[in-house]
């Protein structure tokens, strides 16, 4: 099983932590975006929408999508609920990370963290931080009410909103304000088979 | 079961067609968001991120992400498979959906259609058109290789992408370069339990 990703990347690393946190064997394949390393032919015809991660299986099925690669692979362990309610609210959280809180996280930490802050970019990166805020505090709502995002077990659900609300701070959000939230990344970085982005 | 809404948004439209397809009976409730209909404090006491659509069970637990309710409404039919893999592969177009589809072709569809088309917004319409584009593109490629998004079944990944497409001319999208998009469209649309958006 290889995986496509670059670690800096919060929904690659996604992946990287579910296979610690689980023990799931795998060969990890740096991609360089920047170098172009998800554009080429190669690349595209394993995913035609051109980003990463990307898991391949070795018949060499490809899945894309850092979220449906996280459910896959924890189908089946405790990570994953077969309850059909909690399994929704598991997705629910996913979709609310993909629509409500990467594209505004993730793009602020990407413009200050990667590009530095240029200025033409500083009125997108301000444009970003009412958006985040908004996204921690339904998240803060939750974990004071729960200790994980859909419960009292971790899921992927927790896994997928750890990317990038763990590096919260380098987009410019000061996650003090957030004590739920806070407490919540000390619970899941002291897990004992926990992996770091770096 | 009570299913809070706005039948033209794709994402609403999104449910209702997946209950016509499956015959499930439900409360329609309609829901008004330029009028505060998704800020007041019930609306938010439901679902803390303000969003519809907004699946409320009879025992009051509720489910937000129009991804997950259809989903989680599909559970043991035929538009939702079992076998994991496949199962990965209906979220991850749904994800890509979300992520590379409707923030470029529903916001598009948005702005020419409810906000017509405003000078001050014409800029950001004219920069979702080539994600719009490229999200086509990438389901042209499927669709020449299999009948459905996931192969050669209807799934839940085809209903959430047939939500915004169907209507991606409104976006200001042509979709006469697409022709196995376009006959998708048609084999979905000539289902015999199909409703439309209007
Ligand atoms: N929705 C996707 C987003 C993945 C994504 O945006 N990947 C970025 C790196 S973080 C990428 O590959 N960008 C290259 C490109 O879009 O050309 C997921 O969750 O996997
Ligand atoms: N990711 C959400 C998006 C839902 C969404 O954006 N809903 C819009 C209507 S199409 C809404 O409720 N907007 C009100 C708001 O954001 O204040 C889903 O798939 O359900």
């Amino acid at each position: 099983m290889k995986i496509y990703g670059d670690i800096r990347s919060g929904n690659c690393y996604k992946i990287k932590l579910l296979c610690a946190l689980l023990g799931i064997g795998h060969q990890w394949i740096h991609v360089d975006i920047l170098a172009g390393g998800t554009s080429s032919s190669d690349f595209l015809n394993k995913n035609p929408n051109g980003k990463i991660p990307l898991l391949e299986l070795d018949d060499g099925r490809c899945l894309s999508e850092s979220n449906a690669i996280l459910n896959y692979l924890a189908a089946g362990s405790d990570l994953l609920p077969e309850d059909p309610f909690e399994l929704a609210k598991v997705q629910q959280w996913q979709f609310f990370e993909q629509y409500s809180h990467e594209p505004y996280i993730a793009v602020a930490r990407f413009i200050a963290r990667y590009l530095g802050l240029p200025e033409e970019r500083r009125q997108e990166y301000e444009s970003k931080q009412a958006g985040g805020h908004k996204a921690l505090a339904v998240m803060e709502q939750q974990l004071t009410a729960t200790p994980y995002l859909t419960g009292d077990k971790l899921t992927t659900a927790d896994i997928c909103l750890y990317g990038y609300t763990h590096v919260a701070d380098e987009g410019g959000f000061d996650l003090s304000q957030y004590p739920a939230v806070t407490a919540w990344l000390e619970k899941i970085a002291s897990h004992p088979n926990y992996t770091g982005m770096a």
